[in-house]
This record gives C-alpha cells, structure tokens and sequence, in this order.
C-alpha cells in the first residue's frame, strides 16, 4: 500500500514525540469535553445526561486485508463502526479514544493516513478524539475504538423493547458491504496472479464503498428524534440482518415476520451478487457489515415512517411461539437462520 | 503455557456463545452503572460528576511474553494498568470495557483464564466490566482496556498543576517491576537452553510479582482525600520516574530537583539489581510499569504527609530555568534523561 523509501521511521519520533506530531492539530468541538489528549486520561462533562460507551477492534488479516483497504478508509472506518454502536442506542456520539498498534518498521506517512482517516470521520460527525494509546505491535496492525455518546435517560433504545405487532425498519439497504468485499477479494486474486492486470471495479464505486468506507446512521436518530417517533428496540446491522434481528427478538422474547420482497437492496448490490452466483436475499441476510438501523416502532407510528425515504418497514414483531421467519417472494415460510459472521471462524474464510 | 488436550476450542462455541459464556456471571456493583454487557453499548449514570476515560493496549511480543506470563496475571495487569490512569487524574475507577483478539487455535480454557484475572482485578476495585470485544487474531494476544471512572470537578488533578516549591512525592517503591522483568528474562533463556532446569525465583516473589501482577493505587488517591491533601499535579509511573517528572514539569512549565537518596527502592530491588550489574536508581529512573503514583503537594501540605508510610518526598518543583535535575547521594547534580520505555524501539530490547 505504501513503500518505505524515503520514508520517516516511527521509531525515529519516539512513542510521545509521535503522539504530539498525530494529536497536536486536533480541534475540540464539544462541549462535553473538557481535557482531552496530553494528561492520564481524557474529562469528559455529561451535563446531566447518561453516557453511553462502546469498544471494537479491527484486526490486520480478519477484519480487514491491507491488499485493497487504503489507510485513510481503514482509520474512517474503525471510527465508523464504533459510532453505530452508540447511534443504535438512539444516542449521539461525543468523544473516541483509539489504540493503534503497528510494525515500527512502518514509515510515520502510514500512521498519518490512518489518523486522517480517523480526523475525517471525527470532524464529519462532530466527534472529539480525546484519547488513545500507539505502540508497536510485531503482529500487523491492530485499532482499538471506543466510541462515547449521551442521551437523555428517557430517550436510550435497548435492544429488549420489542412489542407484538411493532413494525420493523431498517435504514438505507443491505447486502452491499459483503458483495463489495467479494469484488475486492475477487480482484486481490487476479491481481495476485497476475500484478499487470489491473483491478476492475469500474462502476462498483457504491457497492466498494459500502464495504471499505461504511457510513454510521447519525442522520436516522435525528430524522426519528425530528418525526418523534422513539423505536421500542433498535440494534445496528454489523453482522447481517438475520442475526440482528434475532438478537432484538431474543432479547424481547419475541417471534418476527420478515418479508422477503420488502428487503431494501441496491441494484448494484443485487446484479453484482448474480455475477456471483450469490442469492442477493442471503447477502442482505448474513453478509452483515452494512452499519444500518434495525429498529422497531408500534404500529401507531406507522403514518409517521411510512413515506421516509430511506427508512423500510420490512416485517413486523410476533408472539414468541411463532419464531423467527422469513416470508419468501412466493410466500414460503423459512425459519430464519443467524449467519451472521463468527469471529472465531474455523477455517479462513471471514467474511469481515 | 497450556496445552490444547481435550480442551474446547473457541471456534466451537462462535463468538455470541463465547460473550454470554465469559459474561454470563457478572454482578455488577457500581450503581452508575445502569446496563452492562449486552446491548450495542454500555448505559452510565455520573450523577453529576465528570467522566473519566483512558484506554491503554497489550501486545503480545511488546507488552509482556507469554513464556513466563500466565494468562490470569496478563488480564489482571491488563486492567490494573487502566485503572492506574483514573487515578492518576485524582479520580475513582468504576467501570472498564476490554476487547481481547486471539488466535480461534486458543482453548477456551485460555480465554478463561484471562477473564479470570480480568474478574479477580474488577472484584477488587469495585469496578464493573460493561463491555467489549472478542474476536479471532492472526497475529497473537491482544488486549484492550478502556476505564472510566468519576470524580467531582473540583477534585481532578491534572499534570499541568505543579508550583515552585511544590513538594514531589510518590507513593510505594520503584524499579521492581523492572528488576522483576530482568529475572524472567534470565530464566527464560536458561530454560531456551536448557528445559530441565526449573526457574529459580525463590524468595524473589516481590519483584517478580511487580511485573506480572501490578496493583494501581487507589488507595493513595483514598489515603490523600482522607488526610485532605490535594495534589497540585498527578500522573502514573508506567514509564520510569524519569520520563513522569519531566511530564509534570513541562506540562507545569516547571523544573525540579530529585534527590537520589530519598528515592524508595525495595532492598530485593536493590539488591537483584546489582546482582544483574544494574545501577538500582537508573532502574527507578527509568524502569516503568511500577504504577505508582508521582504527585506534587504544596509546601503547607507537609505536616499532613510526612509521616504517611507509603508515600515518600524525593524532591521539589523549582523555577523552569535550572532545568529538571538529579541531586546525586555524593551531593552532585545531573540533568535528568527521559529514558523511558520507547514504544518504537529500533531493535527488540524493549522494557514493557
């Protein structure tokens, strides 16, 4: 992705001298934050509100592959995937810290691109960095986010809130996050076996995008918040809508109805997964990575939803006997199946 | 460290039967904490006082060596060293988050043990574990610890707070963890040699346990409330006295004069220090990982300290100019070198 000539080493800066040269150009926005990189730890001011918190790693060789996933994108998506986590409880997002652990053989240029990334997620969705850790790893590269955000105590969506007969929507579409990874991994063979012909992935900006440069839904909690509509349940799609929704079903000890035919998917993800000889219905189901909103509301709602432009209602929460089923295009009823991605695969092949 | 015999490898379970499995028996105590584990993000109530967040990695092959650090004592450190930050800022750890990547080849058993010593070290300091990670690495162990903890406004200590004439203390002993390190190193490479010989740590249990198994003060930040003392400056000692002072100081546009006679060194230390042909005070200078904590009171504060068991005066702030200084035991002054662990070390002769 990058070469090391005439490239400045990391270890040249030293552990704090690096930290200075990443850190000393932030700009705080919020409010809520006080002290942010520079003492032991960040001081963050909540105002009276509850303070929401969520971590995720990203790991070199399972979570994403250095062939085709450019430093910026990498550090804008660790951010991104973090967000998610505390838009889904229905909250805004304030302050990351990020731990980065990378070869010292890796020029101070290759940290740079991934703290830009990270300054351009940060600076799109008004979130501080406030703080973080950089050490040497000798095992690849390795980012560590945790995500801050507050919400008034009345208005935190769990996932356990689920009633009988709620609608369930799902933000933008699904499927496209997994079938632009498998263009990807696609061209990384021919490139492979062939480094003269060049990766083509003409036309399949979107679907390319959705995988290497997700976008976290901020804009759907505040489209709910301006609708006043607050979800009974809500959860983000990281691991596909199948399993997803079974989580938000379990948790309420519910059954649910999706339908096959109401399953919101991109054209350029529909025809791409043919190409593949994939079931675009399956990639939406179990591809996960997608970083959409999955939530339900009550039917009382349903005048306010119905005509939001990316929001589907997509099914609708049953009684728990019944399980959970997809309701296929000709109207066969399948039990739903959680294939949403393990983390602990027993073979090579992840799907993020 | 362990074999994988009729263990249960991690794969089978997958990643949501792994969480509920290492999960399942929290009890959670703080009452700030509002939900735990198990929704897209961890729900805190600060009941008016501010945040507090620090986030700090472990490396395999940087932080600490898996042939001679068993897993229980790496999950306690891993959090010790978090929570080591909180109270750095003057503050009360409450709640951590940890993200744990490793191989699927580990048994359960393994990540067991590590949540185990995670548990013991939560346990003891009344914190809550309310959240993380748990994926699949290729590259070895890795932790996350991100720690979150409160305090009142006027109750934060920050490192920029030093005055002339301030008072330096610090609390416990220092060089250990480092001369601790050394010994492990030692009989690791006599057991490379020669697998027959068993390690010979006898009677070296204190220092060898400042290394894998540190405590973070929270009793000082106790004992300081008590006794009504606030520090005008606070940090945590995970790089060596040296590089900590010198962060009060530039941060307080300060300078100061240690003195090496006053430096606490326990007599193991001491001792196994020169055993190695180690100068013991550049070993407190400059070993790290003791998490202790270093503080500067005002003079009018002495009466109230000096006669506290545990916490020693090794010098005082001084005006910028004279600089940052060593006064020797032969009365000679050196200028003080930050030679703290460098987390980008140009070859592999890292001290953390």
């Amino acid at each position: 992705m990058f070469d090391n000539k005439e490239k400045t080493n990391i270890e040249a800066l030293g552990e704090f001298g690096l930290i200075n040269h990443l850190t000393k150009n932030i700009e705080l926005v919020q409010k809520s934050t006080l002290k942010g990189v520079g003492d032991d730890a960040a001081v963050l001011d909540p105002a009276g509100k509850k303070v929401l918190v969520s971590t995720d790693m990203l790991l070199e060789g399972i979570h994403f592959d250095l062939a085709y996933t450019p430093l910026k994108h990498l550090g804008y998506k660790a951010v991104q995937v973090n967000l998610s986590d505390i838009y889904a409880m229905n909250g805004i997002a304030t302050q990351v810290t990020v731990g980065i652990g990378m070869s010292s053989k890796f020029p101070i240029e290759a940290i740079e691109e991934i703290y830009e990334g990270i300054y351009i997620a940060c600076e799109k969705y008004g979130v501080d960095l406030v703080g973080g850790d950089t050490s040497s790893s000798k095992q690849g590269l390795v980012l560590s986010v945790t995500s801050i955000g507050y919400a008034n105590p009345e208005d935190i969506v769990y996932r356990d809130g689920a009633q009988e007969g709620d609608l369930i929507c799902v933000s933008g579409d699904l499927g496209g996050a997994y079938v632009g990874l498998q263009l990807l991994e696609r061209e990384k063979l021919v490139y492979l076996e062939n480094p003269n012909i060049q990766p083509d992935l003409e036309g399949k900006d979107y679907i390319v995008e959705r995988q290497l440069k997700p976008e976290a839904r901020k804009d759907i909690v505040e489209l709910l918040k301006d609708i006043d509509v607050k979800p009974t349940a809500m959860i983000d799609v990281s691991d596909g809508l199948a399993s997803e929704i079974m989580h938000i079903c379990k948790q309420s000890h519910k059954g649910c109805s999706l339908y096959e035919e109401k399953i919101p998917i991109d054209p350029m993800t529909y025809e791409t997964a043919r190409e593949f000889g994939l079931d675009p219905t399956v990639c939406a189901l179990s591809g996960g990575e997608d970083y959409e909103l999955l939530f339900t509301v009550k039917q009382a709602d349903y005048e306010k939803i119905k005509f939001k432009m990316d929001i589907s209602i997509i099914g609708h929460i049953t009684e728990p006997a019944s399980g959970c089923n997809l309701v296929s295009k000709s109207g066969n009823v399948h039990p739903l199946k959680a294939q949403g991605w393990n983390a602990f695969p027993a073979d090579d092949q992840t799907i993020k």
